[in-house]
């Protein structure tokens, strides 16, 4: 990507100020305008450097940008994208960072003038910790970022899209907003679910015994309530189709246990451990697999 | 713990090899002997560090030890302890290295012999890999030991293996041995069943957009099929009871969404994460939380 003007981040959180380190560490633009509604929290993220200066009005923040980067809570990004739209020149490129994409997408289409300037997208990394005190310059490095255009989307703007997301270290896929929102409620939502009920589940008197296993798989139960649950709202029928999968997965263990069938409880096991072997050959020696 | 003669360690795979590795590495017996089926892999264990000398003759191998530790599977351990017991001086400790105690400790009790000489054991550390290539002689710093001794279990023994398993890193507690299998049902044991499901569940073609929730909630679909099969087995009872808990806390989230109750689901969720934050802040800074 050539070097851009003004990078505009909506939303300087995790994510938003993981973007901003990115651009400013690789030297993509010549400035970095964070835009949030706290003026405490943007100063915090210009002095952690993820942003150049910060800006709690909006049309202001957008107003010469070449990229505008919505990092919002999935619940928000359509209106801040249609807000953006109404701001930015009228050449910038808005892209956005969230976890869900059909409605978001569906909604901004709805505004013309957002959807010449639109392209979704969801870079695939986070972290249970929320704020741009835990932003990392290098979060992005080697994670596949989807990006969801669709007939209507600007050819030109999905190619800065494209250019921007690999910019800051993204491998880019491209997919349909729907097979974006179903494969991600296997991939992200359900494992958030699954981690947090068994947290929930497990009395707290036994947590003494408790080893890697637990904390392994009860890690992003701590992630945030309000972000997670927009999310979950967000991809409601993809997410309950995936706890029927699972419960389903589930229910085979059980009537194995309750049978005391060794085989086929052995059977049951050794699939899902060549199941989760795919993701580890995939991606050999990548910072995601292990 | 004073510095013992010959501790035999029967079965030398990760939980055997790391108790010899940290044996040999604290210098707490004058010699460690690996007691094994496959002379080849005894072998490796006595290259790797674990064992002073390997053996396959179990008579031979324990036959001068005053210190025995059981490390074979669930399924083997009365069964390994009896006959140790069958062989060792009459003055030997025997413990184990088991994840489940109540048959184990029952059926040990039911052999006046070994009953004399036996403290059934959990260090809790592992790891989803098998084998004393993994061994590590930190494996137990730090760690939380269940010690299940019954009121037929002799004071002296008891003192002996309290003594052992801190000495190799670990910090001892005493429980009862159903009340221990109750708890690592929920701890370890549904943990892992869950982790297997989720693993089982997720299309393998979505695979490649799944991060760190996936990569975290499967890691240990990757253990082996066949110890944790006897696991599950012995601990069936307490399992489906921990199942049950699992899947009511499932369920609440599912009426939740179904209901489309934000307040619900972002309620269920601040309470497990809560619940969460427990386990993080009870270990600050031991290698168990983070």
């Amino acid at each position: 990507m050539e070097r851009a003007g003004v990078v505009a981040i909506v939303g300087v959180g995790l994510i938003g100020g993981s973007v901003g380190q990115a651009v400013r560490s690789r030297a993509l633009a010549e400035r970095v305008v964070g835009v949030g509604r706290d003026s405490g929290r943007l100063e915090e993220a210009r002095r952690l450097g993820a942003i150049d200066a910060g800006t709690t009005d909006l049309a202001r923040g957008v107003g010469e940008a070449e990229v505008v980067v919505i990092g919002t809570p999935v619940s928000r990004i359509a209106r801040d994208v249609r807000e953006a739209a109404g701001h930015a020149p009228t050449d910038a490129l808005i892209t956005d960072a969230g976890s869900t994409k059909q409605r978001i997408v569906a909604e901004v289409e709805a505004d013309p003038r957002a959807l010449g300037m639109f392209v979704g997208a969801h870079p695939i990394a986070g972290s249970e910790r929320n704020g741009a005190a835990h932003a990392r310059a290098d979060l992005f490095q080697g994670r596949a970022c989807v990006l969801t255009p669709t007939e209507k989307t600007p050819a030109d703007r999905l190619e800065r899209a494209r250019a921007f997301w690999e910019a800051v270290g993204c491998r880019v896929n491209l997919m349909d907003p729907a097979e974006h929102d179903q494969a991600l409620a296997w991939t992200s939502h359900l494992p958030h679910i699954i981690a947090a009920a068994l947290a929930g589940a497990i009395p707290a008197d036994t947590l003494g015994l408790a080893a890697g296993a637990y904390r392994d798989g009860t890690r992003v139960a701590g992630a945030d309530a309000d972000l997670w649950t927009a999310i979950f709202l967000e991809n409601r029928m993809p997410l309950i189709e995936a706890l029927d999968g699972f419960e389903a997965q589930l229910a085979n263990f059980r009537r194995a246990i309750l049978d005391q069938d060794t085989e086929a409880i052995r059977c049951w096991w050794q699939a899902a451990r060549e199941r989760r072997s795919l993701f580890n050959a995939q991606a050999p020696g990548s910072p995601i697999a292990r």
